[in-house]
């Protein structure tokens, strides 16, 4: 049987954000390997994740940032399974940094994931980026490739899951729903960003 | 002329929350009569809210409040027309007030004044009238005249500036409204709430 040494454990823990007992039996069935063990977690992450996504989250807290001398305000709600969760630490943590990040951002999200966006959003967006490349004199038969590239970039970035958390130096260039994602594997909880507010002073 | 004693200044401001020139002023005009000199206060203040009124609020703050474990929270931004202003203790005790308000009530209020409820919403609650009047047996044309004034108690109940703030042991039955127009008149300024989110946990 391979040796699981506390120093293996800790290191896949951080690398990978998995539980105690998940880590010891990864490197346990990798014999020792540590990318073995990471690719045995990621594909088992991946599997809970999925199962945890259609899991129901009426659980979960409300959370606030103020910036800039009281001129942008942000309320957030981050939902997850259980009271438990939602009364710990790293849950309301996450809640706050996303407030954060929202306040912060140069680009503020519009909806949280690009498949909210509506058609008439999306449509009137079009037509901008239509108008744009036909005075650019492109040819017809490419503009609506350039016009479909465009709205997936556009749509990415009014997104809030798509966006790369503001806070660079803390973060180094992950997106809001790869955060989401941490917490949700480090709870062991369906976590999801349910609605979000964002005022700015005198801009209605 | 009349003596305006220090003792009749204070009670006056105590009374009308006008500025000490002001007081001072009415006191003197009114020959020394406290109650003709609140009077006079309130008639000019009167005057100068409706000047106010009209007056353009591009500055103010974002206040925010989380209540009851994090699972209600309330954004509100409160406009009024300078920074000086928005910047002071004052404004912005009464922007969280006006948070604390929202996130307590017993009847969370969905628009700010009640002239915001959309045609379709006060159509929908005249229909709900209607038919417990009907099913009530009132008679055909005594309907219409009850379900007015259950349309306008409705209205009151639904707007934010209507309500008493629910902090009754300190605003002894004041609405928002009253509470706005202190500040306003404290201030000098037009204040103006402009908008506020409300987030319950697992209620979107």
């Amino acid at each position: 049987m391979t040796q699981v040494t506390a120093a293996d454990v800790k290191e896949l823990r951080e690398r990978t954000g998995a539980a105690v007992m998940d880590c010891k039996g990864a490197l346990a069935e990798a014999g020792g390997d540590m990318d073995k063990a990471v690719e045995l977690l990621r594909v088992k992450g991946q599997a809970s994740a999925a199962k945890r996504s259609g899991r129901t989250t009426s659980e979960g807290v409300v959370a606030s940032y103020i910036h800039a001398n009281a001129k942008v305000g942000v309320l957030v709600e981050v939902q997850c399974e259980t009271d438990f969760v939602a009364r710990s630490d790293e849950f309301q943590d996450f809640a706050r940094e996303v407030a954060i990040h929202i306040a912060g951002s140069p680009w503020p999200p519009q909806v949280v994931s690009a498949d909210e966006i509506s058609e008439a959003d999306r449509e009137a967006e079009r037509k901008v980026f239509e108008a744009k490349a036909k005075e650019d004199g492109k040819p017809d038969n490419v503009v609506e490739r350039i016009v479909e590239g465009q709205l997936q970039k556009w749509a990415k970035e009014v997104a809030l899951l798509e966006q790369e958390h503001v806070r660079s130096d803390r973060y180094e260039g992950k997106t809001i729903e790869d955060l989401r994602a941490a917490i949700a594997s480090q709870t062991g909880e369906n976590v999801r960003i349910a609605r979000f507010a964002r005022f700015v002073v005198g801009q209605e």
